[in-house]
Formats: structure tokens, C-alpha cells, sequence
């Protein structure tokens, strides 16, 4: 079964969308669970157990690992490990380089990591993201139209005639034939998503910018309609209390999202 | 001393603009060396050692290392630790995300794993780069116009009046007060080097494309002039030979580019 496939059976029936977003901070876990990395894995382990049967997907933030260097990679490989496998796994990795170094990034995370999708940076161009979609079995979210406020500075300049995010979609539809391609689209430009999803009305999407970024949900939903997409939300769930009862809180914060975040 | 005063130092009198780029493949080492990471260890401290002399710069790029997981970055700290301080140690990472995130490769990059520098994507915008700006005493080298093939994709789009790696060399001039901003100019295209020189004399830029991906050195150097700049070199120089003289062979081959690459 494809990554694409995968996610196409958690939204059939009772169709989920929600996507937790392991963006685990060390200085922002309950001091009960220790510190240092084995906290962080601790913590990761129980978010997973309570959200796991209210998501279709764990997206786990590289950048949060990344700065411990060594040991927090493991801290990754582990954490993949916990996620059940019908659910998809995604690496947020925004990687792109050339040719030989772009297959070195995908066989990182399809091959050693455990990853079943990751997120590409299209700045590059063709030669720097086919590497990633000649895994037909996984699923590549390619950026398109990010959350941040940073999203004006180019996304949107105007590109002999249309936005440069649109010059993405465009292009990129034709690099694969499989459906291994998708792309992301913040929850910040809901008007923006629901043009998107005429031009793509079948492609997965990664939605982050709910929560703590400020995306509406139901009007996220309302652009997407019922088309393959998982919609992320870290720190209003994962952070949602500070305390010991902090995945029994997540797990509540995930129930609410998963209710507003149906169709 | 800042990131950039030190490459300014290097170039002051019979300056070095050649930069070694350790995109080292276990399958490429010989095999003399044995098997595994250690021997990856091992053949870049021989080529810091043979070649030091004769750059200004090491460039490590992430991928190569990343795709063996945990491991893979021990060994990237290893080899920081190996090269010289005097010289300007570059994460070729390609990173860039929203605010926190960027943060965090930031603080993975100059804090955990010990470079002065960093390659970072601009497709996410300002906030996704001012992160990285923020250590002052870096150098950031944005993507601008890149070597490869996929850079007429979309970084040569015609964006209101200018293609698109020029609204990102304008806009990020706006970013930063330091001198720790710096661009990424590929040696493939010596034509648009000397037209972004004339915007940014004194901006430090990083040349990959010379040497295997078939970028012009002397005109390369020709359009840059002498001007703060690292041309990097990977594989023409660590793979010369793939015999037990690789140390040897790297050392004559960083010679010949060095003599190429100079003003």
C-alpha cells in the first residue's frame, strides 16, 4: 500500500484529519518526566499512545531533534518506531538540494528514519525534488503556499501572471505520474485553499497553521471539502497543559480539533 | 572576530577562494580505509589535513551524512572539530521554516555542531530567515541563483520585472544591519555572478559549481573579481583518486584549483 493509499483509507469512512505535530520542546515538558532526551522521547511516546485512535498522522518538526545533534536523531528514529503503521508518518524537513544530495536526504528519511512522507522545499526546481518523488510509494508534500507571515515575500510575487505558489502547483504536477505528490497550504490563506483544490482536487495537502498559528479550522475544512488531506496542529495540543495531566489534556485538545476538523 | 571577518582575512593577501566540499560517500572511499562511518571519519580528516593549506573553507553537506541516521551526525561533529579554526566551516543545509523551527536549525548548526556558517532557502520568506540573521557573528549564505539545472524553474521566473533570485538578493539586503548575509551564486552561471556583483560588491558569496557540475573557474573568477567569496569544489577534489594516493591526489587537484581560482 502506497503513503497516498494509506491516507486515502483514513478518510473514508469516519474520515480523520488531524495530524499531531511533535514539536517537542525540552524546556516545555512537565519537569516530571526528567530531563534531557529521554524526557522528550518519554513525552513523545505518551502523546502518541493518547492521540493515536483521533489522528491520521504524526508529523515530527526535524529542527526540534536536529539541535541536539546525535542523540536527538535517535531520539527521532524512536519516536517513529512508536507510531502505529497504518497511521502516516511525516518528516518536517523542507530539504532540497541537488540531485545526488536530495536522494541522500530521501533515503535519510524514507530508508533510515522509518518516514513514510516528507516536506520539500521547491526553490530549487525539478532536478532538486524529483529524487524525493522517484519513491512512488511515499508521499511528497512540496511547499507551496506556506502559513507564516513570511509567505508574502515571495510565494505570492506576481510571476508572469499568476503567483509564484501557483508556478509550483503548475509545474510540479508534471514531474511525476504517480500519486505521490502533494503540497503544503497553510490554513492561514483559506480563500487561496479553496482555489487550490480546483486546480488539485485530488491531491493530498498538508495544512499546518491551525492552533497556535491562527488558521480557522472550520473555515480550513469549508476550502477543502472531503480531498485527501491531513491538517496539523502541534503546540494546541501537545502543549496543551504544562502539567502532569498533559496527555490526557492532549488528548481532550484532539478530541475538540477532530470535531471542528470533519466534513 | 565575526564569520565574515575571517574569510575577509583569508583573502586579505594571496587569498584562497577555494572551499572543499566533504560530500563524502561510504561507497566512493577507498576501501583501504575499511568499512562503515569510521572509515567516513577518516577519509575527511585526511583530506583536511592534505588540502588545509590550500583553502579557505570546508563545506559539509548534511544530506551525505544524515541519511545514516544518528551515527551519520556524530560523524559531522567529528569532522567539525577536525578543521582548522581559521577557516570558515559551512553546514550545507539548505534549511528554512517558520520562526521557531529556524531557531532550532540555527542553535543545531552554530551551537550544537560547531559551524560558522550555514546555507539557508529563502522560499519561506523573511521570518523564516531572520532566525539564522540573528547570529550575528554567522554567515548566512541564502540561495539565490543556484547550479543546477532546476534553478530556471522557478528562480529565473520573470517576477514583476526581475526574475525571482533578484527580488530575493533586494529583499534580504533589508534584513540584516550585520555583514553575516551572504548568497548562494552558482559557478554555472557566470553571466548573472557579474550582474549581482554590481548590486553586491561586498556581500560574501558561495560559488558551488565548479568542477564536476561543469561551472567555469576563471570565469567565475573573472566575474567576481576579489570580492569576499568560496568557490567550492567537492568531488573533482576528495574523489581525484579512488586509490590509497586519495589524500595525495586530493591535494594536487585543491593545487591546480586553487591556481585557477585565484585574482
Amino acid at each position: 500500500m502506497t503513503a497516498f493509499q494509506k491516507l486515502q483509507n483514513l478518510q473514508k469512512d469516519n474520515p480523520k484529519f488531524l495530524c499531531v505535530g511533535l514539536d517537542t520542546d525540552i524546556l516545555k515538558i512537565p519537569k516530571s518526566l526528567g530531563t534531557g532526551l529521554d524526557a522528550v522521547l518519554k513525552f513523545n511516546e505518551e502523546i502518541i499512545e493518547a492521540t493515536k485512535d483521533l489522528c491520521c498522522s504524526f508529523k515530527i518538526n526535524l529542527a526540534f531533534y536536529e539541535q541536539y545533534g546525535a542523540a536527538g536523531m535517535d531520539v527521532v528514529l524512536k519516536t517513529v518506531e512508536k507510531i502505529p503503521d497504518h497511521l502516516l508518518k511525516i518528516a518536517d524537513a523542507k530539504r532540497g538540494d541537488i540531485g545526488n544530495t536530495s536522494t541522500a536526504y530521501a533515503k535519510a528519511f524514507f530508508e533510515t528514519f522509518g518516514f513514510d512522507s516528507v516536506t520539500v522545499s521547491p526553490y530549487m526546481g525539478r532536478d532538486s525534488v524529483e529524487p524525493f518523488l522517484a519513491f512512488e510509494d511515499k508521499l511528497i508534500f512540496l511547499l507551496a503556499l506556506t502559513s507564516n507571515k513570511g509567505s508574502e515575500n515571495f510565494q505570492r510575487l506576481d510571476c508572469e501572471g499568476k503567483p509564484l505558489y501557483m508556478h509550483v502547483i503548475e509545474q510540479a504536477l508534471g514531474w511525476t505520474a504517480a500519486d505521490n505528490l502533494g503540497f503544503v497550504v497553510g490554513a492561514t490563506h483559506a480563500d487561496e485553499l479553496a482555489e487550490i483544490r480546483k486546480i488539485i482536487p485530488n491531491n493530498a495537502l498538508l495544512i499546518p497553521g491551525v492552533g497556535s498559528q491562527g488558521g480557522d479550522a472550520k473555515a480550513t475544512m469549508q476550502a477543502n471539502g472531503n480531498a485527501p488531506a491531513v491538517v496539523n496542529v502541534s503546540r494546541a495540543v501537545i502543549y496543551a497543559s504544562s502539567g502532569n495531566d498533559f496527555a490526557e489534556k492532549a488528548r481532550e485538545a484532539a478530541e475538540n480539533y477532530g470535531k471542528v476538523l470533519s466534513v
